[in-house]
């Protein structure tokens, strides 16, 4: 998508450097990070520099090959950066689906082949957004009001977006769509990078806190939901940021239809139920302190609690398929339940 | 309570000058507010540096007799006075219960009678704080995890608080309890004074993103839920700090008993049910910025948001009665029902 004006990928390879967009430093600079090693691609992944489902997996298999280019003949230095790799986020199904598929191809094709597999998965980034964009804007009226959680735009993928792809798509066919945002704290990807990206691509937007959710739900001020997604198990139950949870239960309480954006790399056939869908706890630090620009522009970080109190920072939480009305993924929207993932892969 | 060891209300009156701890510069500084006049002291109300239902009920009781000291035998003054007292905070009941009494109390007894109403008022504050601590506290079991929202606690009273009394009078019976403390956004009344009245008070607490609550009830890490209330109508539905509403819907979703604390004063009798009470919007400001110390204790406000975009800043919702558990009173424990409450009125 387009940053004042100029195409953008969140992440892509220069020869075997690693070239990205430094999501910690949005919305207040655009800067382009040069990560030339697998180790330091890592860092990037931890670091949080990028995120989101889809670009993190990207990033993990870009950080694949560049591990096999290092290696030249040490069989066991592919392996040990494979763990480290894959020791980064742990919540994130897409990393596991990337690096799995880049080390076989690295395996079997050598560190040409890895690099050919890090592009194709890429490029079925981009496509499968494309299409979930294409599915799921049927589900957007003229004049909707759409609420979304967290950033599962763009810059969570390596273009488009999941959640945010319809919208991309609705506004193309002509659709007036005013998205509302949640700020989702910690750490703000709502209020920071989807509202960052809405305004980039000229779409009406208000950040909404996170408590006010429920209450503009109360009041019909919420036509729909979509929202991204870090890992969705075979039953359906869905992985994503904390809070989506708490916002699935409203809308099913207000009876407004709750929907899970997603591609097939997000889906984690291997595990049954959100119940062994590991959650990652983040540092306390990350409640406790708040960073941005004062008026002058100057960055600063500051306290934002009660000094010496202690706080809880879970990084995602589980919604169970009942309260999901469906899934947008690159085949089409299907049911959160077990018959239908399945039948998925199939096709 | 205990600041730093001594006790403090969070109001007093000093002849005619209302002196109050200012609320706007917890935790970072703690800071008394002397008010001499009643113009000012609706300033600091409107500017929230005074919150919290029951503390903005004393205070608008204490500026009501200042107008009337004021006024000497203007009888128009009192009258603008209370009209410029009741439009600082729509939502707040308490306010209203105040200037009702005490300007009646000034009609009839003249500027010391209107003084000594303001005192009885706080008086009863207290006392009323002090007897919800007596009757919550056997919701409380040792070893209790409670959740609470923004901050019902003695900053958002005379004294005591609602909410958190029922803590203080469970810690003081040799109860431990373990206090997660909704950070509540935007003003993050949670993480700065809930956790600031705890730490002060030595009781074991945890701040969580707003975006958390829900998954930690869902993990079954949540025994209890009590919160403050703004207004009560007459039918049981409760206005409260925005967000509030969700964790209502999140507590009943998951069975986990959601009560109200509030003084008789809180009850709006004329109010038949929470269509009727009038919320607060306030600046999208609150939501965009932030503020608090640097690391060398230096105050910066700073912006955490996309520059440019919009945000919606409701300042309460409305919790339907169906949601409640039951409402902690000075009288005893009520169901959120019109008979009930009715009934409170008259004992």
């Amino acid at each position: 998508m387009k940053v004042n004006g100029t195409h953008y990928r969140t992440v892509w390879m220069q020869q075997t450097t690693v070239m990205l967009i430094d999501q910690n430093k949005l919305p207040f600079k655009f800067e382009i990070i040069a990560s030339p090693h697998h180790t330091e691609t890592c860092e990037v992944i931890k670091d949080m520099r990028v995120r989101g489902a889809g670009a993190i997996g990207v990033t993990a298999g870009y950080a694949m090959a560049q591990a096999f280019a290092e290696a030249g003949s040490d069989a066991e230095y592919v392996k040990i950066a494979r763990k480290r790799i894959e020791a980064t986020r742990p919540t994130a199904r897409n990393l596991f689906y990337a690096t799995d598929r880049v080390f076989a191809a690295g395996i079997k094709h050598g560190s040409k082949g890895a690099m050919q597999e890090a592009e194709l998965l890429a490029t079925e980034d981009i496509e499968s957004c494309k299409a979930i964009g294409r599915f799921g804007s049927v589900l957007i009226d003229d004049g909707c009001r759409m609420e979304t959680h967290c950033n599962a735009g763009w810059l969570a993928f390596t273009d488009y977006g999941s959640a945010l792809s319809p919208v991309y798509h609705a506004v193309a066919e002509g659709k007036n769509i005013l998205v509302y945002v949640d700020e989702t704290r910690p750490r703000s990807q709502g209020a920071r990078l989807t509202a960052w990206e809405l305004a980039n691509e000229q779409i009406p937007h208000t950040i909404l806190p996170d408590n006010a959710g429920a209450w503009m739900m109360s009041q019909g001020e919420i036509d729909l939901m979509i929202v991204g997604a870090d890992r969705i198990a075979r039953n359906g139950d869905t992985a994503n940021k904390i809070g989506t949870l708490e916002k699935a239960i409203a809308a099913h309480h207000y009876g407004i239809p709750f929907y899970i954006a997603a591609p097939l790399s997000t889906f984690d056939f291997d595990c049954a139920s959100g119940k062994d869908i590991p959650i990652e706890a983040r540092s306390e630090a990350e409640v406790l302190y708040q960073s941005g620009p004062d008026k002058d522009g100057v960055l600063h970080e500051i306290l934002v609690a009660s000094p010496g109190s202690a706080a809880f920072n879970p990084a995602f939480d589980v919604t169970p398929a009942n309260l999901i009305r469906g899934i947008i993924t690159e085949k089409g929207i299907i049911r959160p339940r077990e018959e239908d993932i399945i039948k998925l892969r199939e096709i």
